[in-house]
């Protein structure tokens, strides 16, 4: 056996995609993890640099093309050479993919991290304990290593995994996949909740590079085809036919393409606060409100109103006899819905682009 | 008996107040008179000065210092020397009196007929029937005339004039005034109805200059009295003199202190569209609205949602799953309340008023 060498860890934060869900706030031009949703004065994606930045050797930004710009200028101390650009959104598996392979080409034997550009952590230091678990457990196992996160209650946004064996690694714990659930109706999560060997699917992973594209090529060989030839034509120089290759690639989720597929697969359980922020009244949990439950971002006159969810910065929100309301205003779009139909905003955005109302989107 | 002379008539159109029940559109820097709360083009002003030329020989607006400005801005065509100006708000009384009072000195056997700002009217011709008829009644009768509106259901909203024995003048019919009624309880108002000799009160009223001012000297010689120091004061140049001793008079509607006090009143009875716009529900009953009873000014994107009021200028304003709901979108500030309780827009007005937030007043 050779030596045990510490391996560098790249961290990788996928910051793609818009998010309609949170519009009007989130749109094309500002997507969420652009936005500071809690108020902290961060921005999600800046504090995901922050949080992986005490845990990884290296920080690295995956994102579109269109994109790159906002994000140097939300994350300015981030080297540029570290973003590395997707020539447009196509699924998470080509995403992955191709941060896998630009990083293994800087390092083969460096450990990969991936932690979605969009979620709130509270508690940062279960955070990155898990996240160093994760990577320890995918040195020692040279295995593809999914975060698990404990469930709090029977969430039906997320997505399960179920576990298996458990797997000892040192000190650390990890367990067998045995499934992975899309988001189940309220009776299942709640068997899942109390039957304990499930897990939220959270979408933050560790894996050797090499470790990851071996199971790329065995298990989604046209994905690893076509990254090869892309990152052949990106150092050739030839950036345009890097996109129309990439363009063609599958658009698939990594999930289904490699880690239901995969027998190189481990789950490394953790508790710690977090939030897939995707939705107002999710949003509408997590801000501080007042004692009737109201949220409110900007001046304000409430009169019998409880539960709602106001935010309208930089002006007064007056507010008579409402309940359970979720008011968003920017300065180009007003949106009002019931909190119970908070899942439905995208409804407006599938309108918009139906419409080809773009300037709102 | 003298020959008869056509008198000269001279339109007044008290322009005062700020209007608190359709805040945060209506607010002290624009009146309600001051806003095109029907989306015709023009302000309830500018409609009211335009059907009132068509009828008076001269156009009179009487208005507060403050808001001279603004009133002169929107009628370019008004002589600065026919705004009247009140030093402050004082009461209609004084208000009416300072007018008629101008007035005489400039013609004492002209007839002053007194509209509203901020009334919405639908059908100028029966409008304008009736104000000619009123001031024809008054000419032949040397009375104070009101015109009264035959009611159409049984509003809650208005004051109510009980009229007594029918009194012809030629080819006009008018009615003694047997009493005045504030705003009435729902069961009350609709016996008035039903009875047929109630009318709403619409606070449009014509006279002789004299003879309204000989009234006024008989029951209200106090405010006789001050105004005329008032114009003693003004005519000597002497205005912060004129302000003071006008802000040192009784503040007192001129119902109570001289229609109801008077034994030379008249009601000329008519029928025409009228709406004193007096908040953001009679708004929504006005305006065009979809096939669910939407009434919307901006882009708009609406799922399930009926009888709201939206009113977001240059804003896409979205909904989903609303009912009867009003939204107000400004510049400076958002309104949000159930449609039952457009009344109690004041409540906010008033407490920002406490806790002096003037910069959304």
């Amino acid at each position: 056996m050779a030596p045990r060498v510490r391996r560098r860890v790249f961290a990788v934060i996928p910051a793609g995609g818009a998010g309609s869900r949170l519009w009007p706030r989130s749109n094309q031009a500002t997507p969420k993890h652009l936005l500071d949703l809690d108020g902290s004065g961060r921005t999600l994606l800046q504090q995901t640099h922050d949080r992986v930045s005490r845990v990884a050797d290296e920080v690295f930004v995956l994102t579109e093309a269109r994109q790159e710009e906002a994000i140097c200028a939300q994350l300015p101390g981030l080297d540029p050479a570290h973003v590395i650009v997707e020539p447009t959104a196509r699924g998470t598996t080509n995403a992955l993919g191709l941060a896998a392979m630009t990083l293994a080409e800087r390092d083969p034997t460096a450990v990969m991290v991936s932690l979605p550009a969009d979620h709130l952590i509270q508690g940062v230091r279960a955070y990155n304990a898990a996240l160093r678990c994760a990577i320890r457990v995918a040195e020692a196992s040279d295995h593809l290593v999914t975060i698990g996160l404990k469930p709090t209650h029977p969430a039906t946004g997320y997505g399960y995994i179920r576990v298996g064996k458990p797997v000892r690694h040192g000190r650390d714990e990890a367990f067998a996949v045995a499934r992975f659930i899309e988001k189940p109706p309220a009776e299942r999560a709640e068997e899942y909740v109390k039957a304990g060997d499930y897990f939220w699917n959270l979408a933050m992973f560790s894996w050797g590079t090499t470790a990851f594209l071996e199971e790329l090529a065995r298990v989604a060989p046209q994905h690893h085809e076509g990254l090869r030839s892309v990152l052949a034509a990106r150092r050739a120089g030839r950036e345009a036919q890097a996109a129309r290759i990439y363009s063609d690639l599958p658009n698939e989720a990594v999930d289904y393409a490699v880690m239901e597929r995969t027998t190189r697969l481990l789950l490394v359980p953790a508790s710690f606060g977090w939030l897939d922020v995707g939705s107002w009244s999710e949003l509408h949990e997590i801000l501080r409100k007042d004692a009737l439950g109201n949220a409110v971002e900007g001046d304000s006159v409430l009169i019998e109103s409880s539960g709602n969810l106001l935010l309208a910065p930089g002006k007064l929100i007056a507010a008579i006899g409402v309940r359970d309301l979720i008011v968003i205003d920017t300065p180009d779009a007003l949106l009002v819905l019931p909190r119970s139909r908070a899942q439905e905003v995208k409804r407006v955005v599938e309108q918009l682009r139906k419409a080809r109302q773009t300037k709102y989107l």
